[in-house]
């Protein structure tokens, strides 16, 4: 508690701590201090709040202990310091774990009933149902909060949050994402933000690899991609990724294509989404068929497996057009 | 020209008609008078200009006489009588039919330099290349100028009209198109129109397809669609099939979803485009793979041998999602 009374003392304390009564009260934890999570947590820190924070690698504490976070050794340590606990982590066995492993969140003198758990992981709905259903026995509260945009937003704060769980709790959850992003929407109760995350990226992996077909087609028969992608943008065809996004080089200033497919939406993370919705129609009752988001995965898939799995999603156009040899 | 007369003599001219000096100076030519041609020569004949026209449907000829046309026996004849003659047919072998045939279009004392041809089917791009060249051999201009929009769109003169052929003659077809439809666009050189029109529905089936995916995923996950829709709609996922063709009942108020998916768009025709651009694929150079686009044909194909073919393509949505047993 060392660091909550040395910033007691009003010491360099900044004025978004003077406004938040709830920074005054209650240190906040972060668990999963990577790529996403170490400038999310760095953004809690900004906005004055006292961060507790865990993470497997010694490389990323480092770093947030540098930003002003507070390390402990483990996702019970920060349960017990914090009642309001966000938690980034890569996959659905990873939540699992730090939930309801021995030292997990869960583990006795953990949450309690004033805690609210806020899972920003991408995984499967039914993870975010059954960590809701085991923090429920202990009278602990958690949403699902699954973030659109990528490292660029998370350090800019310009998140978006899809968030599924009891009305109370996601207001209660705003208040806090609002200062790692910008849109929080409430998709419906527990699991509800992950299962509209998956469904949204469905549609963008499946429309995506269809405007790079249509550019492709566009190529062969000598029509010019700019004036495809203009006549796109005022018809039918007209989608997020003709429209802001284009794949196709030459199109747009600003996006993945105009760099060599540098920075923006990994291919593997797209792969990762597709898996997952893939995954979940299979076990579902009735089971259902996604013909269009298998092929995309395959594709993803493909392109990955060519050594593209970090570049921008968009990167497929020359996998589908052909590289041009210069 | 006994038609010709009697407008002339100032009974019953209407009032565009006044305004027209080209309306006073030639009669237009229209060949194929079906679900589309025939109430778009109508709109020329609304716009006060004389119609000349052929069909090989009796039916077709007889509703457009009633409305005022001048019928004659082949599209020479057209050519004979008009200098501007626009086509509306089925498929490409019915537009080199319509022009190169023995009493076609082309025929002797057919078009020559002073003739403007204005192809609106929708075919391949080599098909609106090939007339181009054989109407150049006799000095006569052709654009090819498919249009989106369906049988209420060509009623109403809501058609979007995608134009490829020189600049000077797109200028002079936008004339006569503007009395058809809202928008021209010129898309390129000769072919470009079908191209563009081509890659947009493309793109188009497609996204369809995957919009209905996502929709079929959140019915599994008991995600609401409404709220669905509207998070695809403020994300990354937002398409004009989600935006303003949700094919998810009970996600919009009038569109075809929300009356058993008749109207519209019909799957037969998603179907005929989609072919064109598999077909066109296959034969570029160099070769092109459309993944995609092959696996949307085949499920439109499925949903036409299902007995649905005439319905509107977002029809494709209890295809995959699965009928709801009532």
């Amino acid at each position: 508690m060392i660091h909550r009374a040395a910033l007691g003392m009003g010491i360099r304390r900044p004025l978004a701590r003077l406004m938040s009564a709830a920074a005054e009260a209650q240190p906040l934890g972060f668990i999963g201090l990577g790529n996403m999570g170490g400038p999310m947590a760095k953004n809690l820190l900004k906005a004055g709040h006292e961060v507790v924070g865990f993470d497997v690698s010694r490389a990323n504490l480092d770093s947030f202990q540098a930003a002003g976070g507070s390390a402990v050794e483990s996702p019970l340590a920060v349960a017990r310091r914090a009642k309001t606990v966000v938690t980034m982590l890569p996959a659905g066995s990873h939540v699992l774990q730090v939930y309801s492993g021995v030292d997990g969140l869960l583990a006795q003198g953990g949450a309690d009933a004033g805690s609210l758990l806020i899972d920003c992981s991408t995984c499967e709905p039914a993870i975010g149902q059954e960590v809701a259903r085991l923090a429920s026995l202990q009278g602990a509260t958690t949403v699902d909060a699954p973030v659109s945009g990528g490292t660029p937003a998370a350090e800019q704060a310009t998140l978006t949050f899809m968030v599924g769980g009891p009305e109370v709790a996601v207001r209660q959850a705003e208040m806090i994402l609002r200062h790692m992003g910008k849109k929080v929407i409430h998709c419906g109760d527990a699991g509800m933000g992950q299962a509209a995350k998956l469904c949204n990226n469905l549609v963008l992996g499946i429309t995506m690899a269809g405007v790079c077909e249509g550019h492709a087609l566009a190529d062969r028969f000598g029509l010019d991609q700019k004036k495809l992608a203009e006549i796109l943008n005022i018809s039918s065809g007209r989608c997020w990724s003709s429209e802001v996004y284009n794949p196709c080089p030459g199109v747009m200033e600003g996006v993945p294509a105009a760099r060599g497919y540098t920075g923006g939406f990994a291919c593997d993370l797209m792969l990762k989404d597709l898996n997952l919705a893939a995954n979940a129609a299979v076990v579902s009752k009735p089971k259902l068929g996604l013909p269009m988001g298998g092929l995309a995965l395959q594709m993803y898939s493909q392109m990955s497996a060519r050594g593209d799995g970090m570049k921008d999603f968009s990167g497929l156009y020359p996998h589908i057009a052909g590289e041009k040899k210069s």
